[in-house]
């Protein structure tokens, strides 16, 4: 029987995913790839913790740079994260004519034309099925499956903590600290929640798939993003009496020449594909000019859903190797990379419909000081619902309302503009809505 | 630059779509590729037809062995569909050494076995994307993506013509009849509908997936299966007042070492992601060990969308051709195709909650007798809606019930013994509900 080796880097939760699924299915892994896939060398910088899957000691070092050196290996998987050293590393693989696997999305999000010309130029491949969307065969389903194809725009709920948070927000009526203390203490959000709840992590994921998708060079600092930090129960109310669900997401559109690229909480109407996904699941609605709307569902994070990808993409590069091909898939889908580039737009000014909420004295005059103030920026409403009574503590009455469509930096203006009114009360709060077709 | 040559055989509404990509999107495919796609020899039996799309005259014939002939053609796209001459010549194409593409779905659920290992053994590829679910990456999902990955269950809406009809009969409260003859005329279904309400073209497609997912050899003939012909917008109206949506699914599950496979009409789940597909998108939904649930979405008919599916894999047959690979993915996704191959359990005795609805005379007892021969049957009532009385007409009132879970058979005898009883008038139906996990 042949045999492929690879070596490990880093044997945290997707590390261990990984081993778990090379081990428990090393028979179907056999039968399908002619092969069998060895595991000859694996780091961690700390071995002595404990772990729910076994790997012989004599393979085990806690030297990454071990792994890359040791001839045996064929591919290297870099599960360690971050950008240094997994950087170092990977471009050092690249230069031992190793392949690389890798869910490393704030690398990839970062140094993005670094990692695919340098693996293009050596003739090898960088598997990066598992940074976006988990274990959704979703790279493979953009590079091979809609190859023949333009994508026109991918939208996407791809940072499942925030999805299930909303979620939950959502079905029990309760205010988001609450709900995010109890994913802590579940597992579903970090210790430290910022990059999945402002949005940063949806803008690394976002940047991989403008890259690849768009041939657009962009890095996830320069992508405009807010979170879900905002967003109250009677948001959710009120997104469903209009008839839509709140989701964070992240969705890049081709505007002739321009891709246009942003990370935001907006109202998905009902009958929209992404309406229904809920909970920590995933899922990425991509629009091209053959096939049309095609979506893709599945977990988004987890040790094994993750793990059955990275599989998945060593896997690709043992055929790669065991049928002898040369540099057959170029890493970012494109033999000629910089050809046919788009420029990123930054400027984030879509025009969209949105919904608005705000907080105001209950008092004659209130609607009509805030129609007029819209309407100088010539955003026009197209309905509004004022709900209940002032309250004791002085807070003011919630008034929502959904406009017409209108620029983001009219509506960011606008709201500044309502703010400043004495009779608001607090600040006002605005999401963007996806257009139904 | 380099080129590959690819011969055409079949030039109707896919064949056509698949020239169209080529040629509408030859710079990008050349951006991707590194290579161009050129169309050295196209054949169909009627070249007067007025068509969409131009072909050299040239490289036009009526013969589709000459492009099976023609030295220049790498790689043969089969497009005529049916069995014969269809089998031959892509058995005659492998014997030459040329890669084949094809959509069709009739031949591969009926000779599986013998085009995957003739592929197999002579080191060419056949490219099916296009055979199930049209335009959606989703063989590729399941050879590929999920390759890591043991599949317990494939559940589909892979019939665009009945989710269409179904879609709007729900709608629109219309009968079967009429919205069928609207589709006709709209070109959402054939002029002869048999093979799609009826559920022959969802088993044909199914028998592709089960040979795929669980390497068990089946032909489509074995399938059992049942079409949409006998549901009425009632059953519609009380699915949805259950809590639930109609849809013809094509569904196979592992249970133990057998497959059960079967197309049917069931209720699904509302909250399940295949109870929002409409109209005449397709979407499969696979549970597996590693990533759990994950769903592919879009649409499964027409020429761009399944030519997308055919150009994807002509691409990929292209890649192998220029990379210099030789055999690198078995058309099956299996090294060793009969190693592991489960049986498919033919005997359709799936246990599952039903849907039952019956007509009978408005008369004391009657849902006594009925509850009596259910219970005979140890087929358990979990809720009942009788709506109105009975009309002039003697057509009874409708008794829609949903049992608790029951075997299939024991159902159908149920049926046929409260179908014999002198207050039932006219025939009692049945439908599956699908399990929400």
């Amino acid at each position: 029987m042949k045999a492929v080796n690879i070596g490990l880097v880093g044997l945290g939760t997707i590390g261990c995913g990984t081993v778990d699924i090379l081990q428990r299915n090393r028979s179907v892994l056999k039968d399908r790839l002619g092969a069998s896939i060895d595991i000859v060398r694996a780091s961690d910088i700390d071995l002595k913790r404990p772990r729910p899957v076994e790997l012989p000691a004599r393979i085990l070092t806690p030297d990454a740079w071990e792994v890359i050196r040791d001839p045996e290996v064929q591919i290297m998987v870099e599960l360690i994260g971050g950008i240094e050293p997994a950087r170092s590393l990977i471009l050092e693989a690249f230069d031992r004519g190793k392949h690389v696997v890798t869910a490393n999305k704030a690398l990839l999000s970062t140094h993005w034309s670094e990692l695919v010309s340098k693996a293009d130029d050596r003739g090898v491949t960088l598997g990066f099925e598992g940074s976006v969307a988990g274990g959704i065969p979703l790279i493979r389903a953009i590079k091979v499956g809609l190859v023949a194809n333009r994508i026109r725009s991918v939208t996407g709920i791809i940072n499942g903590t925030c999805n299930y948070i909303l979620t939950r927000m959502h079905r029990e009526g309760r205010p988001f600290p609450e709900i995010l203390g109890e994913a802590q203490a579940m597992g579903y959000a970090e210790a430290d929640p910022a990059l999945d709840v402002e949005g940063v992590d949806a803008a690394q994921k976002l940047a991989v798939l403008v890259n690849l998708c768009f041939n657009s060079p962009v890095s996830h600092a320069d992508i405009l993003h807010r979170g879900i930090t905002e967003i109250t129960p009677l948001d959710l109310e009120m997104a469903e009496e209009f008839g839509f669900r709140v989701k964070l997401l992240a969705s890049a559109t081709q505007v002739e020449d321009e891709v246009e690229a942003w990370v935001y909480p907006a109202l998905v109407p009902e009958g929209h594909p992404l309406a229904t996904v809920d909970g920590v699941f995933n899922a990425v609605y991509i629009e091209d000019d053959n096939l049309g709307p095609s979506l893709y569902y599945g977990r988004g994070a987890g040790d094994l859903p993750t793990g059955s990808a990275v599989v998945a993409d060593i896997v690709s590069c043992a055929r790669d190797i065991l049928s002898g091909a040369v540099a057959r898939l170029p890493v970012g889908g494109q033999r000629h990379g910089l050809g046919s580039q788009k420029r990123v737009s930054l400027s984030d000014d879509t025009r969209s419909e949105f919904y608005v909420r705000m907080s105001a004295a209950d008092r004659p005059g209130v609607l009509s000081t805030i129609a007029g103030i819209l309407g100088r920026n010539e955003i026009s409403i197209a309905s509004v619902i004022q709900r209940g009574r002032e309250s004791a503590q002085g807070e003011g009455v919630p008034i929502v309302m959904i406009t017409h469509e209108a620029s983001y930096s009219r509506m960011m203006t606008a709201i500044g503009e309502i703010d400043d009114q004495e009779v608001v009360v607090g600040n006002s709060f605005s999401m963007r809505i996806l257009r139904s077709d």
